[in-house]
């Protein structure tokens, strides 16, 4: 049991912990902290939290355990901020899209027996604000849980316990190869995905069915955030698009050669790796 | 009323088709005509056909309308080999998802009195076969009709009512500006999430969440069905994905010079048209 869990941005992510924490019976107070009141008072009222404050420097002062879930260029500031006002035995941990900044920034900065463990839950839409927090959004979800060498290994231990007490499965990885992978599974597809929306003339709105809305969907998500996370990945992200080139040529090339076998090869082959996701 | 409508290829398209017609009284006798005697027993059974037969030339000699559901690569040899065999006043139409080829491919070699009108009901999904037929499906949704300045004027309007009857709204475009626009908002983003799904590695299946399932589900479509496609559209794919390719060019250069205001205005952009679509 936490006594304290205070969540730093009661969004989506952080409303849906709140949510979580409390129907799980995980934690004794649960206070949530943000900057505009509107978005504080509605997670109170889906009650998503027992407490809201604008203060985040006196929530520190009270916290067992601290989920920062706010824009991922914000993290480390905030972290930082607040660290010499927590109680020893703090844990912070946050839910952020990209992981190597964030750790890299806040390692070696904070106070002995206050630890940060980077995490990443898997879960979210384009959707924003805490009227769409969901108790089960972490179910069989994945949450990379991103230690370094030199993180406390207790402070992983009740991290990890922490999202498996909200219903999730955790995988442990270096936070480098977190941000390799997610370039591939979460920022090349909204990047592809906003390109895609962002060159739709209007006059053809009418024309885009259920298969443009699928691929363009999470291009509806918050540009800011999105760019955050853009520019915290963006070595990776680079690397990742260039490969997402490459592939695009080889259907330019089987295009205007009229080459039957390569797109039945490359679609195949598409096809085979999206059954294996499942819908 | 149509005496006896025929649907040749009863998948999902044409089993809809046949629902729809019965469901709303639409047509007297609904037969279709299939290669394989499973997909034509599933048809039977789920009670989107009357009648089931391997015989396209002899359904032809009897019906009213003939809606060809079948991949748009085999539309204009099926048409072209039947055509002889319908009586004056049938009407033929079809629900490929490319028009010129086909329009093009059977205009001018029809019986006078035997009219083909090119159709593409914008509906569907990566599902397959007759078992996924919903009488709802074109309810709302949009049917392109595609008729050329030789098309027969009154064959167009029977084709607008049928569409129409079936709950269609209907668009009535030229084949070639059908397939210009079609590259865009449907062939192009096909290729693209079948790029992303094929260059996925199995290793990073599991930290593929929605933002990657929704933008790939599209990959999980019939390959052979979707290479067709590319083939038919290939000159105005190929257009529309380097235009998606110069799209690109200014997310890398933003990246690579790191402009939040470029990457900002560009995430903005695809956000804005992303939400004058609704979910």
């Amino acid at each position: 049991l936490i006594q304290t869990l205070t969540i730093v941005g009661v969004g989506l992510i952080g409303g849906s912990i709140g949510l979580a924490a409390k129907r799980r019976g995980l934690a004794g107070h649960v206070v949530g902290v943000g900057r505009q009141r509107p978005s504080l008072d509605e997670a109170l009222a889906v009650g998503a939290v027992d407490e809201v404050s604008l203060d985040l420097a006196e929530a520190a002062t009270r916290s067992d355990l601290m989920v920062f879930c706010t824009p991922v260029d914000r993290i480390v500031e905030q972290v930082l901020s607040v660290a010499e006002r927590c109680r020893p035995g703090t844990l912070l941990t946050d839910a952020g899209s990209t992981k190597a900044a964030i750790v890299q920034g806040i390692e070696g900065k904070l106070p002995k027996d206050v630890h940060l463990v980077g995490s990443h839950p898997l879960a979210g839409s384009e959707k924003k604000g805490p009227r769409f927090a969901d108790p089960e959004l972490f179910e069989n979800r994945l949450t990379a849980v991103t230690p370094t060498p030199s993180t406390d290994p207790a402070a992983v231990k009740r991290t990890v316990t922490f999202w498996k007490s909200l219903g999730s499965r955790v995988k442990i990885m270096s936070p480098d190869d977190h941000d390799r992978a997610l370039a591939l599974t979460s920022h090349l597809p909204h990047l592809v995905a906003s390109a895609l929306a962002g060159m739709m003339p209007d006059d053809l709105r009418e024309l885009c069915a259920t298969g443009f809305r699928d691929t363009t969907r999470v291009a509806a998500g918050d540009p800011s955030i999105w760019t955050g996370i853009f520019q915290q990945n963006r070595e990776a992200l680079v690397i990742a698009l260039t490969a997402f080139g490459s592939r695009l040529e080889f259907f330019l090339r089987a295009l205007e050669k009229n080459d039957r076998t390569v797109l039945d090869a490359l679609l195949a082959q598409a096809k085979r790796n999206r059954d294996a996701l499942g819908s």
